[in-house]
């Protein structure tokens, strides 16, 4: 098993980040325009869409303004099964995001390159957050020939 | 052992991104300004300086156009022994960039950092190549707290 690992430093209160790691309008404004469910309640589904396909997601854990864990349970092959968990961490008015993906059962090429695209939207919610406007997709940094 | 994975395309002939990976010209465009030393010879030594320190890399392999291997031979504890790994497969005037930094000993907070750092140092290495232009240290892009 191996994880893909990142984090962000926010100029934002814990709050308006785990707003917009919950809310479908705030995960539309970072990630992918096409987000509809559930992502404040523990089992809901969120369903992300990209013009290459999606990836639906169960949430299977919450702490208010600290962590939100979502398993995949529809999507490519290599991503059924694994988990997207990210811890906020608050002081003040300020906020950092550690992220994993984790339960990747092989290293991939396409693991590198979900490793790099993580990245591009971690600094898209923190653009979101801090300044209003993330670059979600189909508006998102293009990194190589997979998008 | 925990490794941090990536992938760029960049559309350009695999000689340049070759060149980028192994010239103090090169590297100093996309990695950090404050880049000396010798990184076309096997067994050369890297030197990398950013404002809050820096990484020795020894040259530890060379295949042309496709193949960079360096060894921290001194820099941060979590970094000394780790390997950073790049295969460059080049078709015609693209060229896709596979990038491992292996070795970790844990997933600890800082390889967090290093891996959403190294994501947008390999975005600069494309904005180089492609354009003439990458965001280097001082200039590069800042995620968190620790820059």
């Amino acid at each position: 098993m191996v994880d893909i690992l990142h984090k962000v430093g926010i100029e934002a209160p814990a709050a308006e980040v785990y707003s917009a790691l919950t809310t479908v309008e705030g995960l539309a404004g970072w990630w992918t325009g096409d987000t509809r469910g559930d992502g404040a309640s523990l089992g809901g589904l969120l369903e992300f869409r990209f013009p290459a396909g999606g990836f639906d997601m169960r949430v299977r854990d919450l702490g208010q303004d600290e962590r939100v864990v979502w398993e995949v349970v529809d999507g490519p092959e290599e991503w059924v099964g694994t988990r997207v968990d990210w811890t906020v961490r608050g002081a003040g008015d300020r906020a950092v995001v550690l992220f994993k993906h984790e339960g990747w059962k092989e290293p991939v090429e396409f693991m590198h390159h979900c490793s790099t695209k993580w990245a591009t939207y971690l600094m898209s919610l923190k653009s979101l957050v801090e300044t209003g406007k993330g670059a979600p997709s189909p508006d998102d940094v293009k990194i190589d020939d997979w998008d």
